[in-house]
């Protein structure tokens, strides 16, 4: 995976997301070096899905009738070749959310599933113990990003205290970062648009997404080190995302 | 009023709220200890509210449409014995939105309602003298908020340079804060969520209302210090809602 | 261009504006002096746009049924002889946002329109030579900005590395600021907000204008001083927003 790569060709990224995150969402990802588009007007969702290198769909604060157009970009970036990356936001709270994000994976091919423990096991049907999900141990993300990637026949990414990715076959862990992301809002969501561009520039994909929580983790690691607590920790957040890793 | 038992619980806030401010009151609520929800999509909302701790029900940027919404939240949330607080944003500014706001105080048992001087004045028909309403007497202010507190049946917040609770029969007030929170927006917003969260985990109502609206102007006091404008006010108020007060 | 007269009357914005920079241009806005106010409902727009001193009108992410509000908002605004601001993001990428803003121009009466050479090429349909746009030499936006003023009959501005105003005869420019402005979300918004507050107290337009443009870039450049990369300039551009130049 080329930073340097992307940095120069500033992928286009559109979102399809939600409204808490849009500004932070927008902001992080310019930082790293993509191009954030945001719109949900279904009249122009295939001109514009069109011209981005990768699309996000996030339901984290999603209407009924952004669902068609959700449904609509992802298939016009499936026909591009375009690479979709799906944000299951609270996927189990309630049905509506469980039957769109379903709909979505029946429609559309994805190419990541990015969410917690409780958001893939709700995509997916995987019964939780709810003890221990989200533990030091990460024991059951290992088994709920394994079988949903199994389910679902795509790449997963399970964030948590250790955030783990799988592809069905095997699985890698990332155990860097900071409980201070579990402080701010949006968090999760930031890291979909990153992985987002650095999968469509990449074909190694597994690596791809592997870059991109490493990148994010380290980076939230040394914007801990100049914060006074999760308010200060946003805009250094920022920064480090504009930094390289060495 | 106990923080610690909060900070435990993090009791879910769900928020109907203003599309300028969710970000802000997210991060914010998230300091402070609480855990924020933001949907306003019709055919989840009875399920989210269902699941909720406490329900804020802000008119921003209310659409039309999102009325039925917020009424059908207030009225879940009465049900379960779910506090709501309504925040009346510009309520005296259009018609519109002096009848929206009416009409969730007919139709929703309101725990408490926190506004500005104006917006409780236009809520509860309240003729102002404009002069002296913000002023640093607060005279205006309490009388304001009592008599609203009557004629709405509920606890009335009147923000100002001096704060004012009111319960129809006593008035509090605190005269802390610093003039940063008028030149920053959502900070009446935010403080809406920081009360919606107390008066989840604690049976004193009042008590509760003066140790959030107490809590956030000592935060934004220290915060202060430390900031150089709004912009890093923000930030650094957002650090100081995660601390003690001590 | 009296910067004193205009923190003193606090000038009300209303904004129909892109949902990824409500909060950033909010804050923006008051720092900088003016009193910003969002709302997209038809029930209440004209009402609202009637008490405004200023319309900000921003396609950033426009749906369809909120380009009749913009109408409404800008005749109402016209009628009232209120400054009204088009900001055309994103003008060229989409026919929906192209016919969008060509039906605005043609509807509403606009003081300024402000947008990058790709928008206001879009917007004025004039063809782009691709490579010089946005280039150092600014040559081919001075162009632009004259014949899109001729074109739309109104002021134009065209911002890049050098802003260029023009009235259709003349054309000034500045070449202030800093990269920075590019990697945050908003930057150009933010400017459109700050115009529009200076218009609304200012006789002489282009005054106005020019001065919204030089005061911002050198308050970037100032928090460029100050921060570590993109995330922290935006807390210090806010801050540098609320002081004076000298």
């Amino acid at each position: 995976m080329n930073l340097e790569q992307l940095r120069e060709e500033r992928p286009l990224v559109h979102h399809i997301t939600n409204e808490v995150v849009m500004n932070f969402t927008a902001n992080g990802l310019l930082a790293f070096g993509g191009s954030p588009v945001m719109s949900k007007e279904k009249e122009e969702i295939e001109e514009m899905a069109g011209i981005a290198n990768a699309i996000v769909l996030n339901i984290g604060t999603v209407r009924k009738e952004d669902l068609e157009t959700m449904i609509k970009a992802g298939r016009t970036a499936n026909k591009a070749g375009v690479p979709v990356l799906l944000d299951p936001v609270g996927a189990g709270a309630t049905t509506f959310r469980k039957q769109a994000v379903q709909r979505i994976v029946n429609e559309v091919d994805i190419s990541v599933v990015k969410g917690n423990a409780g958001e893939i096991g709700a995509l997916a049907d995987i019964p939780l113990k709810v003890k221990g999900v989200d533990s030091e141990e990460g024991g059951d993300a290992e088994v709920i990003a394994l079988e949903a990637a199994k389910t679902l026949q795509t790449r997963v990414v399970v964030t948590g205290e250790t955030d783990v990715i799988s592809d069905g076959k095997d699985f890698f862990t990332s155990s860097h970062g900071t409980p201070l992301l579990g402080y701010i809002t949006g968090a999760g969501c930031l890291l979909g648009s990153l992985i987002a561009a650095c999968i469509s520039i990449e074909e190694e994909k597994i690596e791809a997404v592997q870059f991109a929580i490493n990148f994010y983790n380290k980076a939230a690691e040394r914007a801990e080190k100049k914060a006074g607590g999760p308010g200060t920790f946003i805009p250094h957040l920022l920064d480090e995302l504009g930094e390289t890793d060495d």
